[in-house]
């Protein structure tokens, strides 16, 4: 036994993730992380470099990326045998295959963004990262290049979504923008899933008169992992963003759990409404756009689309990111709007409780009400706009006498409309227009699906 | 015309809701709101009190409070006749029913805190506003007391719940716990619906050991309106105060928007979903503990459920209101958790992204990282909680390396516990506890139903 081995033994960092009895087995097998094994047990007999377990997996389960790509979990028993073989991968490197492109196909273009869907696992650590290119994603789809053919393939960035921020939208939307004019049929960009809603948001109102498909997509699990949905999310965007009659920014992901469908979903009405399922994405307010089936046959789902046409698009990257949203709870002191109202921030976003309320009562000295300083704010020029916590449904200035109130000392009431989407839409406008009047006309009025007519699409939980 | 009735009609606060043509008509007739008024068409003829249209209201349509109590808006044409008639309302008083008190029954004690569930529409503005008295709200119940007789009926507070916060908690609980402690079967809570979920979460750890249950119920619509949902939700929450074998805090409200059945949620498990929705109250990452239908029969959705006992109850109502809650967005500054931790909050509560994400990486120098915002808090002895904007699902601090990063300057994963929920149970360990590691400890682990173990109940937009 080499001391490099007992090296590896005895470090704490390798196999952590393990059952004692699994790790006294890799130690008597001098077996570290990404070496070539064998597993053989009564029922199967696997072949492959063994991975450091996840937190979330099974302890007393051998996780082994397999020759083809996938990984898999074996369940360790005391009839099974482990053998090391000579072979070990280097930690952050997998083949690619960079498939032949074919002519006479429908063109699209692709933007990689970072997240989930082009990450694995780390060896080092066992946790996921942010590692693959796109020629990675696809290298375990071949039969995606029969369908369409890819006239730009960009990594922007490497990035968890939550990383994210305005100068990455300005980015995505300039390329998005440069993409379309190129004349290719849709663009597909691939993102983590923490605020894909707020970036297909940003997006939206970004890219003013779409004239073709801008379709977002990303994985709610790792590559690594059985479950992962990576693929057929890319799959179906892909096949929507080449064929789907609708110019809009959506969201495609699951429809449900099982791998048979996928929503298109409005990138102004979609929220990430699970932290792990694979169909998280949820229309509110609103209907989805289209479903997409694993034939790639297009359902639309709502009447009086948005058209692929020839017209010119608009690109309005301007953005004021000193905007921010307040989530209210009971209680909560006003002194928060105050100290933005110090700072300077150009508009607010209230995430009020029920039909839009705040504090406004004073049933001790203890508590202050918020109208006063709604009125400080808006004497002050600041932009307020209130939207609901329940997420589903219309907050409404006219209901009870409270929110007459906050209505009266000039909060704008905004409608249907998410308190994500509203702070988006209120960092853009406030990038690119400086009439209050105008400001206030542009975020109560609909613009790119945010603001949808009284219960048009009331539908709820879906 | 004399000079008063002159005076109503100029007056601008008089019906500003209705149509410019149903104005001049009550201007002609020297009708004002509360007058008694005829109306008669080819199809119907109706007698009641007119009152002032609601802002939300059809400005053609009368609306008139029959002697029955409900209202109806009757569509105004040409051929229609409407005749002054003698008799008029005082504007804030209907006749109230106080019922008969039957022997034998079960007992139960109630306790009315406002809410729409208490309201009715105020003539003056056309809103609605808070203001019946428990006995008001029985009065068009006469047949609950045929199954349940009231032990104690009291009106704690006349508010809109947007306006509560710990010191009504305080009380709430104060009497819930003598009325259970008095040996009735039960206490029900009228309650304003917009923080109902932040009460039940509140009383859910301020009453521990529940030997009976506490039933919270209201109303999404106004007495005034025809989906009054009030009505059935105060027979289901009274029937299941008598009856169920549950020994929590839980809702009671509208399982569907039809009548059929109500359903009871546990109170740290259960969020307004919806701005306006009679079936806006749903569980998260659990099932409802019990339907109840319109018969008063009680169907168990869960097994191993606290049941009535005869144990001690302990009141523990010690409460720090100087917790927050923080909900990230893309870019948002770490300057106001600084401010926060300035201020001298003992502790703050982070909505995340997906897992439990907030900005890390710096991808330009306008950004900062909110790991050193975290570690300052925590190095003062601030508790720092994570939970999701996702709402369903759970926080997990081990699958990505940013979230380990969080994980390893301190900050305490909350699994599957809503933001809401978390925010009101740190409030309430930091009142009651002092001890650093015994809060870390309360609050990871389960003290009322608030933290699941792992997907054991993982249903999703049910």
């Amino acid at each position: 036994m080499t001391k490099k081995k007992a090296q590896i033994r005895t470090t704490k960092e390798d196999f952590v993730n393990y059952s004692s009895k699994l790790r006294k087995e890799f130690t008597r097998l001098t077996i570290s992380p990404g070496d070539r094994i064998s597993f053989v047990d009564e029922k199967k007999s696997i072949e492959g470099h063994i991975l450091e377990q996840n937190e979330l997996g099974d302890p007393n389960a051998i996780l082994i990326k397999m020759d083809n790509g996938y990984n898999i979990g074996i369940q360790f028993s005391l009839t099974a045998t482990i053998r090391k073989m000579t072979g070990r991968v280097e930690l952050e490197s997998f083949p690619i295959r960079i498939p032949q492109q074919k002519s006479g196909l429908p063109e699209i273009s692709l933007l990689a963004t970072g997240g989930t869907i082009a990450s694995r696992i780390d060896y080092q650590t066992g946790g996921v990262v942010m590692a693959m290119q796109p020629e990675e994603i696809f290298a375990s789809l071949p039969e995606l290049f029969d369908e369409v053919s890819f006239k730009s393939v960009k990594s922007l960035f490497s990035m968890g979504s939550e990383d994210m921020n305005f100068r990455q939208w300005r980015i995505i939307a300039e390329e998005s923008f440069n993409e379309l004019n190129s004349g290719v049929q849709g663009v597909v960009i691939t993102h983590g899933t923490d605020i894909m809603g707020y970036s297909a948001a940003a997006l939206s109102f970004m890219l003013q008169d779409l004239i073709s498909p801008i379709i977002i997509t990303g994985a709610q699990r790792s590559s690594d992992r059985g479950s992962y949905d990576g693929a057929i999310n890319l799959i179906s965007a892909t096949r929507a963003a080449a064929k789907a009659d609708i110019a809009s920014v959506m969201i495609c992901m699951h429809e449900t759990s099982s791998d048979d469908t996928c929503l298109l979903t409005l990138g102004t009405k979609v929220r990430k409404m699970h932290t792990s399922r694979r169909d998280a994405f949820r229309p509110i307010n609103d209907r989805a756009l289209a479903r997409i089936d694993m034939a790639g046959k297009i359902t639309e789902l709502q009447e009086n689309l948005p058209r692929r046409n020839e017209g010119n698009m608009n690109l309005q990257t301007g953005y004021n990111d000193k905007v921010t949203l307040i989530k209210i709870f009971p209680g909560i002191s006003p002194d928060v709007l105050d100290w933005y109202i110090d700072k300077g921030t150009p508009g607010v976003i209230i995430e009020g409780t029920g039909l839009g309320h705040v504090p406004t009562f004073t049933p001790s000295k203890e508590n202050r009400s918020w109208i006063p300083s709604f009125e400080r704010a808006i004497d002050e020029g600041i932009f307020v706009g209130m939207t609901s916590q329940c997420l589903y449904g219309r907050v409404h200035p006219f209901v009870y006498k409270a929110l007459r109130t906050s209505y009266q000392v000039g909060v704008t009431f905004l409608q249907d409309m998410l308190p994500e989407t509203a702070l988006i839409k209120l960092g853009w406008t406030l990038g690119n227009y400086n009439d209050p009047e105008e400001i206030r006309r542009l975020m109560v009025n609909n613009l790119a699906g945010e603001i949808n007519s009284l219960s048009k699409f009331a539908e709820f939980l879906i």
